[in-house]
């Protein structure tokens, strides 16, 4: 399936990892992995459930190093859409658990994973928004930042495995 | 998969067709077909689009008898979430094609369609909404009549295939 980007609208990252693609789909499928790169150190995962199917919960709640946190803006509460193992992982938190919406939805974010020379992947994040403001927003958040930092945090993982 | 509804929060349907499943999903996914039930008389579908796949886009526009329509309301645009032939339809308007967030969500429906007797189906819709208040807003949409009128519409039709 081809990746329906839309420079206006979307946002992507792309980066070589030194690990295969089968560890880097389990830093992003095994919760004890994603607690260890899931968002940009001083702050850490406390909770992740990862339900491996179409319609299956993706959730993480996120804690600061002074314990900020436990409100809404920092857990994400999503629903997997696909599943196609060691290739290809999408997700949205415009839905919950079995498909159910959540009222918004700010964006569906697309992972993939292809083997890349010996032992390495092409790794890309491709997240798609509403509209041009709801990118721009994303942007403002921080999203080369804070995507570009667990992106590190991540590769760094999938080498060890 | 099992059904996720709750009475809280979630609507149902549930009718005995005296057509088969193979004809009730063609009703649902051929948009020729879609056209002639899919909206309450005098209430007509003016387009459908339905890219069946899962991720695919599933529209329609609907037009009332004096013109009415061409309003966001009056269409409904959404993305395919499960597509298993013949018996099981799923779709949520959180999304547009490709699994794009809309930036709002209303609903997610799920349509099965069991072999029941001799050429029967037992056909079944189940509306997952956010919350209680969200089911309440479709109750007083007019979800009974509204989907019970298209029902019988689409059995009629189913039983003419």
């Amino acid at each position: 399936m081809t990746l329906h980007f839309c420079q206006d609208t979307d946002l992507s990252l792309e980066r070589r990892i030194p690990a295969t693609p089968a560890a880097v789909w389990r830093c992003w499928t095994e919760p004890a992995l994603m607690k260890l790169w899931f968002c940009p150190k001083p702050w850490r995962v406390t909770e992740a459930v990862v339900d491996l199917r179409p319609g299956g919960r993706f959730f993480t709640r996120m804690q600061g190093p002074n314990g900020e946190g436990e409100t809404c803006d920092s857990n994400s509460d999503g629903c997997l859409l696909e599943v196609e193992p060691e290739r290809r992982l999408t997700f949205t938190d415009a839905l919950r658990a079995d498909y159910r919406p959540n009222g918004s939805g700010f964006m569906t974010a697309t992972i993939t994973m292809m083997p890349d020379g010996a032992g390495g992947t092409l790794y890309r994040a491709v997240i798609l928004h509403n509209d041009a403001a709801a990118r721009e927003k994303h942007e403002q958040m921080g999203f080369a930042t804070g995507w570009g930092l667990t992106t590190d945090q991540l590769a760094a993982l999938a080498e060890t495995l």
